[in-house]
């Protein structure tokens, strides 16, 4: 007998009929308060050695359909490791075909990280000497927005953020941030070493716990697409920017890295100010010399595709890059990865995948590092 | 500011008053549709370096008052390791002090264990060779019920059971099957060959999903009792042991082992067939044997103290070990392990801990190995 | 080109022809001062891709040309895994077939240990809390002779030793003795910890560091074969015996394993006091149920086969076990391990190797365990 | 009773009194057919809870006596971690003080690297995909040079080459490397994989095997100190040297990297082509980003202290820096690592160890990365 299940973190699909392996049929739950799905996460249990092919008969109507053109679903037997399966999309219907070798498998649209794993992250962190847990305030749900601050604020040491899943269902934001903080950690990385001696580093592993374990894709509990809400966050619709905006306005932003996952395009790739015409060349500089850094030292991540560039003035300032580089005058910029592959750098096996958005974290240490001194000059030039 | 959060997994607290980090009063929430009460875990942030006097209200209506005497909180500031903190009772309440050395501490009655981590243990034990998941059933609240099946049945083969958390916030006996059963999965482990090449073992690491989450003490979502539903279970009611019972029915069970934790008792202890008038000498010999060895292996375990014997007729036949050895023929067991410490081997920070359980479990398999010749001669005498 | 190398640890080889690939000539060196030799050490490289034949052509000579009937080399290209290669013994000449798929390939008789490995396992013991390390004396060309104590002598506290490598070609027993000794160390082992609590135990990984280093089978620098060396051991000639024998005369000697390797039997097995006359029935009993638990406890172990049972009397009281089982009424006994494969257990790709040989170790642990209130009425008895 | 033993790799010491642990006497022996001695390994068992005072007595005449200034000798129990122990330079003796805590410590100069342990190294990295060991001789004794190499030659492909202990002693040049290599192998490793896509790396983790197996700090096994035998190498004397040199004139050397200890220098440092007349700009520019880079990225490493700068046409050109920049026109340097501590980063209980040698060692892949694009332009405008 075919049980699906989908009663744990982040799950989320509606089972239309299971009664036969080859053709179950499912729908996608809408994002909460929302129009928005694209998010799907399962078990299927009871099928092992079947031929099951798994038709998701809503995926015409999700957010991004064109994010399903030469996408395939990961699946995972352990809850480790998510390959890639054959996955079609045709006339609004996205197909799953899967043998499974064992009695249980799961499903995503990406490899999901829940907010046990966010909540082990958090705590090792602060566990650590020389960091801090700030809660400067908790989502529409209660949850606690988990600030992580590496380093000490002080006169010459440069400020920089990084923030992750303002979308809930970019789950390769989180496994960024767990490579990046992790790193930090490492006693023994001297590069980690050096920057967490030049730098105060605010992370928050993930602006929104709510739409995480909801199992949405791109809102909060109260139905807000968060990364637009940055010019007027409310306390109430969007408390998560609200609370932390407020801190960035106290510790300034010098520059930032606002996480990402793309459902379009095939590439990992970097967003910057082009369209923001308060941003000074120097903010500017600083975004190319992070992004060509990154390119030189993580072949994954590249410079030539991306979306394309706004005409000057034409930026969106109600997203969080577009309001720290007007009004905070930071080098901020917007990474994105992709849900599929990395054309540049395809891997049959495992496409776009946790392991690699984890190694994009931790060479922006290096990244980082190649810009600091460029860092250090703005700072000491604008106090 | 102090935050307290208890919106995650099993969190389960309420804050009457938290403005002062010395005079923090909370009241433990009562078990779902049940008047019973005892476990809570939840996170304080922002009280860095101050004393935290923390009372627990109502600890006197807790289901087992006498469980707080002598008993310990468990505190953690990384998730993975839970030490012992001062803790106090009297009138009525529980007061929990400690000065957190970092800006997060996660307090619970004991170690907690995740339905996240429990659906990794599952994810890897199934997809080992020679595992297979069986699920015969949903909770009340439609999670799976998930039964791992070591082996194959056959002629000759011992059916033997161990099923946990019965009881949902006895979770050191989640603990002790992930000690067990990661023992299964090594290859290398020779012990466990031997094991896995003679009987065919399964196993239930959590009989109670929805407790778990909800983080209930002892019951299930619709506020039963398991471990007294075994002679009549509900479909509606109780349907987690509905739905094991019957598979037992099915597969036989030779020897069952149904871990628990023990709220007053500061002792790891097996209760066994002693009130059920039904059972055979021969199933009263497997247990002491079993119980005799695993106090061989494992000086945490003892033999000494443990519940008063029932008198012969008095036991239990609602409770899985009373109904196993009664209608199944089952040389069956509790095994108890203490929330609080092992007062014969005690641990002074740690108290009793998930270590000590998962060992526990791990010693099972040689405990087994040595009745598994009195185990064989039944099967082939009773065929 | 073909380079073939042996100036490292317990390298030994000679190699008479290498031009070509497919007709390497090759001959073992003899044991320091002995006739003896077997035991081959050496690596190759630029062979890679091609189809080496590599033929040992005095292997006639050698200890125990039997040794070679259904034997296999074993063979590593990164010297942590060692698999069985094709090897064929016939008419004087031992043959191995390989095709290296990398630049370097080393060969053995079987998996090494280096003293590097040796003196790393000795030091990471004696830095651990309740381990004593002794030094007897030293070897003939002055290496010290290590005995490792575990636990402190008292009343009623059994004296147990376990010896390993007397013949330093046997690899397989210090294996064994680190999967031992590493276990003992593993302070989350609860049978390690009951056994560390009721016994104090010494043990000796390398009774031959000088033999292990130049890569003899069987002797000493000397040309001692320290196994029969027991009943009158030389200050000169034998003096790892001479040193050994006279810390168990001070510390006596409840129970001893000898451990060794057979170049025969495709068997692991033990060999008790059978032709000892002097030996009572208790430290008999002893034997057997030490023998019979390890059997139970591990299935690479196996009683059935062995070497025919020595008439009463006709005992060898010149070797380790014969000795102590006379003249110190000790339940002695030797352990041997297959150079082969354990044919009851045959595995295809390894053969008997390191980690079985660890894992035996490992189970000695329960093994003694099971022995242990027979050993602690014996003692109560004697003293 | 105290026993000193030095009876294995890199063993060097002679014991002149060691009847009492507080007046132990020892001298260090000289490297084989040389007057230079510096490099000291021993173990020293019997003196637990002793208070030890162990003087070399002829320290004094050692290599570089002023690298005793400050120096402090390393101990380990556990032969894994090193830390540093009270060492005092008085009128040519040197003394080291230390009580053990257990019943063996190894002492030397500073914390040694095996030639096991460089087996390892060498087998773990050839046995990986893309990596190949070339031999293209023996050493003095007979033992192989191996080389390895990682990726393939090719137009447009960079030959780097970086080379290690050919001073002996100098045991943190080889933890250097093995930092280096792991990570090459580490397929997840972004900017080691953009590295290995780039270039054709020459590793010859250890030029001077017989000396590190005889326990010399400077010299081969036939007394040559390698590093000035560049010129012109002798196939007898300095057969090591001959024959990496003539693989490298095949190879090419766009850079290479040698990397040293210094006895007197508490800094790690680049020595470049400065008294080298021949190197052209763009040799020298090289050098610069790569130090530059590598000062950025490991704050271990710095620029400020290091060797008076050579003048132009004073350069030693019989060093591998001195002959390949002027030779082979390569961008050649000179790595520098102290035995004693960082002074820009000290370390009271450590100094210098293997685990910042090995750091740094993993540092140098993004330094390479920065100047990979200048190392590509001057090879295509060579060619």
């Amino acid at each position: 007998m075919i049980r699906i299940s989908s009663a744990f973190d982040s799950g989320n699909i509606t089972v239309l009929d299971a009664a036969r392996a080859d053709d179950i049929r499912l729908a996608i739950n809408r994002d909460s308060q929302s129009h928005f799905f694209q998010w799907f996460h399962f078990r299927v249990t009871g099928a092992r050695d079947c031929e099951c092919v798994m038709r998701i008969v809503n995926a015409g109507e999700a957010g991004f359909p064109r994010g399903w053109e030469d996408y395939r679903a990961v699946a995972s037997i352990d809850r480790k490791t998510w390959a890639r399966v054959p996955t079609e999309y045709r006339e609004g219907v996205l197909t799953i075909r899967h043998r499974p070798a064992t009695d249980a498998v799961h499903y995503a649209y990406f490899a999901p990280y829940s907010l046990e794993r966010h909540d082990d992250l958090v705590a090792r962190c602060q566990a650590s000497e020389g960091v801090r847990l700030l809660v400067p305030g908790t989502s529409a749900q209660g949850r606690p927005i988990d600030v992580l601050r590496f380093g000490e604020p002080g006169d010459g040491v440069v400020p920089v953020w990084v923030i992750a899943r303002q979308h809930p269902g970019e789950t390769m934001a989180e496994w960024f941030m767990e490579g990046l903080l992790d790193r930090l950690l490492d006693c023994g990385d001297k590069a980690a070493a050096a920057l967490r001696g030049a730098v105060v580093l605010y992370a928050v592993p993930n602006m929104n716990p709510d739409g995480s374990v909801l199992g949405n894709l791109r809102v909060n509990w109260r139905g807000a697409n968060l990364n637009r809400e940055w010019e007027d966050p409310s306390p109430d619709r969007s408390p998560e920017v609200h609370h932390v905006r407020e801190l960035m306005h106290r510790t300034g932003v010098d520059l930032c890295l606002d996480v990402h996952g793309d459902e379009g395009l095939p590439y990992a790739f970097i967003v910057g100010l082009d369209g923001i015409a308060e941003a000074s060349a120097a903010q500017r500089e600083l975004v190319s010399g992070f992004r060509d850094g990154l390119a030189r030292l993580n072949p994954d991540f590249q410079t030539r595709h991306g979306y394309p560039v706004a005409r000057p003035g034409q930026g969106n300032t109600t997203t969080c890059t577009g309001y720290l580089g007007k009004y905070l005058g930071a080098a901020s910029m917007t990474l994105e990865m992709p849900f599929k592959d990395a054309a540049n750098a395809p891997d049959a096996v495992y496409g776009w995948s946790p392991e690699r958005s984890s190694a994009l974290g931790r060479s922006t240490v290096e990244a980082l590092l190649m810009v600091l001194p460029d860092l250090q000059a703005l700072r000491r030039k604008g106090s």
